[in-house]
């Protein structure tokens, strides 16, 4: 059995997306900027897209610039408040501790050019308190970012709650919405989303394409100099095939939401019983307020990477973490942040489930990873501390 | 007939590109940087890729950073080397009037920031001289950036002489080669050449990618902050399918570059032949120093865009210029660099051949070219103005 669980880090692209694809790549391969018809034809298929991705979350077309993916998103979003921002004389960022890293290290960038943030708790059960936010507002705050649903936990914000304190405060509010577009519903309006970051990889689309909506009104600033494609606010020949594919990747999701959700959440919700009943473990996040998709725990005692290896042995594709930074060996930024110790970090197992899983692969998931983990604990000395009482649990 | 001679726009993605793309969309679409075998199979398609891409231009596979496309690998290399200059107090960069807005684009934004340039004369035959790069070189100078084939008007650098020039002054050296990769023979290192831009879609890739070549111990600036893709270089999921299809295209680019460039060459010069009969008209830039598929004409008392729009009814896709910039009603800034006046840079035609094209397409293309013109000029006022000498000929 080969059961790929790990769609958080990325999906399989469908066949409507391939199928959106190819015809760009061998027929309609004009470049949209060209007068003559073929040009003029990519030109359609590219605003097709944008016209079927804005109303997927509620926008309108001109508010969607379309980009390299979920990063560039996610940087172009923040760099633009920024310097919006600074031209009010207000440099002040609010976001969270366990956001993504195109989000950190955005924000660490910024303040070396002068700006400064202050990151919210997410508490233990990772979840924003919109009290907390409020009460983090200041007199120069331009920004808050907050992502949707976290990579790694998968736990979903209030999101319009957020928004509307923004709102009443006049100011910008940006989601990294990488983990929840195609998997949750979105209306940037009723939920006062200003800026918005998507990636098409997340949702059964390709890599390498992705988008920023960005309310009316907002000025972009570029990350990227040159051409006048996407209004003057991202340079570069548009990448017609994914953009295509990304929107038929994006309608396929919308349209199967319900039903996919209500099957993906029934499996989560067995795998978690299941995961539960190993000794000193423990899920990580709020069991309710989280993604359709996502398992995320921690066990005593092992070793994630070990875990990981032998889950793969077993045909179970599953990580530690975001893959973004699985070269580090550091533990998870987003399980410290909700205040799990270094050691318990070290040994945690997300898995993201498809909406192709059954219910036989959520039984082998749980028997495998059971097995697994009593397997490396058997010649874990930390476990045996443990165990013999040297070392107290924490789990 | 249809004939699309745009090929400096955008070129059809050719099967080897396309079949190199599809199982990593559909079977290898694990995510690089997962432990797993299925991530780690894409890990290595991704640096087969690398190796053969480095293999093409005489470079190490880690002097390769992907990117979304030629317009990000300018904006990186230029602001890297900007970054760089500046730390040692250096933040004068050198580069020509007709460079791409990629390139022109970045300077502004630079200058914004208290950086300063010297663009460089191209002459009539749109040629950089040596020995004025050599006489605009100051102290203070840490960046000289130089296309190696214009988009416009095809005509190739003297880069490796350029190169050593820089060399010479320990200065960095950067060339937008998006026109010259898998066109022209290059080798970095026997060039002298720092750091290095191209683009996959001008060589039967897809769009969205493209690469970046910089010199090992060059460090470079992100534009995208985040994961630590690409040595922390440019976060965001790696585009596997995309870059398994740049190295493809550009394999088969190199291995039939020498057929390719002959056989485009003796038709583009019989093209070039076949329009120069045409009265009052003129090429632009060096009939010889140019690509093999570059035409690029100015005809008197006619309007560009009016002829691209004929020539597609008749078939034929072509431009007046970059299609980056073909929005704007602006001439060419291009033509105007090689001392076209406005009304005659407007009656411009640049006709991108590929390696597919036949002795037949050429000789249609000339007869075709030859009727719109005429039956522009028969109604044109201009036309009429400059054969009653009311107004003098300059072609």
């Amino acid at each position: 059995m080969m059961i790929y669980a790990d769609n958080a880090a990325t999906t399989k692209v469908s066949r409507a997306a391939i199928e959106a694809m190819i015809p760009c790549l061998e027929e309609q391969y004009g470049n949209p900027s060209s007068l003559y018809s073929l040009g003029q034809r990519a030109k359609e298929i590219l605003e097709e897209a944008r016209a079927k991705i804005a109303a997927a979350i509620g926008a309108e077309p001109a508010e969607i610039t379309f980009t390299s993916g979920g990063s560039e998103a996610d940087n172009q979003a923040i760099r633009s408040a920024a310097m919006i921002g600074k031209k009010k004389g207000k440099t002040h960022i609010i976001s969270t501790a366990f956001e993504h890293h195109a989000v950190l290290h955005t924000l660490a960038a910024l303040e070396k050019e002068g700006f400064t943030y202050t990151l919210l708790d997410v508490h233990e059960d990772g979840l924003v308190r919109p009290e907390e936010l409020e009460a983090a507002i200041r007199d120069d705050t331009c920004l808050v970012t907050i992502m949707y649903a976290n990579n790694e936990i998968g736990t979903i914000q209030p999101i319009a709650e957020l928004g509307a304190i923004c709102k009443k405060h006049s100011i910008l509010f940006h989601t990294d919405a990488v983990q929840a577009v195609g998997h949750l519903p979105i209306n940037v309006k009723e939920q006062n989303i200003d800026m918005l970051s998507s990636s098409a990889h997340k949702y059964h689309g390709p890599k390498g394409i992705g988008f920023l909506y960005a309310r009316k009104g907002i000025r972009l600033t570029n990350l990227i100099e040159g051409g006048a494609q996407e209004r003057g606010k991202r340079a570069g020949t548009e990448n017609v095939a994914e953009v295509a594919a990304m929107a038929a990747a994006l309608e396929e999701a919308v349209a199967n939401m319900d039903r996919n959700a209500a099957h993906m959440s029934a499996l989560r919700d067995k795998i978690i019983k299941g995961l539960s009943e190993i000794p000193h473990s423990a899920l990580n996040g709020d069991a309710v307020k989280r993604l359709p998709g996502n398992i995320n725990f921690c066990f005593e005692g092992i070793e994630g990477e070990s875990l990981l290896l032998l889950l793969d042995d077993r045909g179970i594709c599953a990580s530690s973490g975001s893959a973004c930074t699985s070269g580090s060996l550091d533990p998870s930024h987003v399980l410290l942040a909700i205040g799990r110790v270094h050691d318990v970090a070290h040994g945690s197992l997300r898995l993201s489930i498809g909406d192709d899983i059954t219910e036989e692969q959520a039984d082998y998931i749980i028997k495998n990873v059971r097995e697994v983990v009593e397997y490396l604990r058997s010649f874990s000395p930390v476990w045996r501390d443990l165990m013999s009482g040297k070392t107290q649990f924490i789990l």
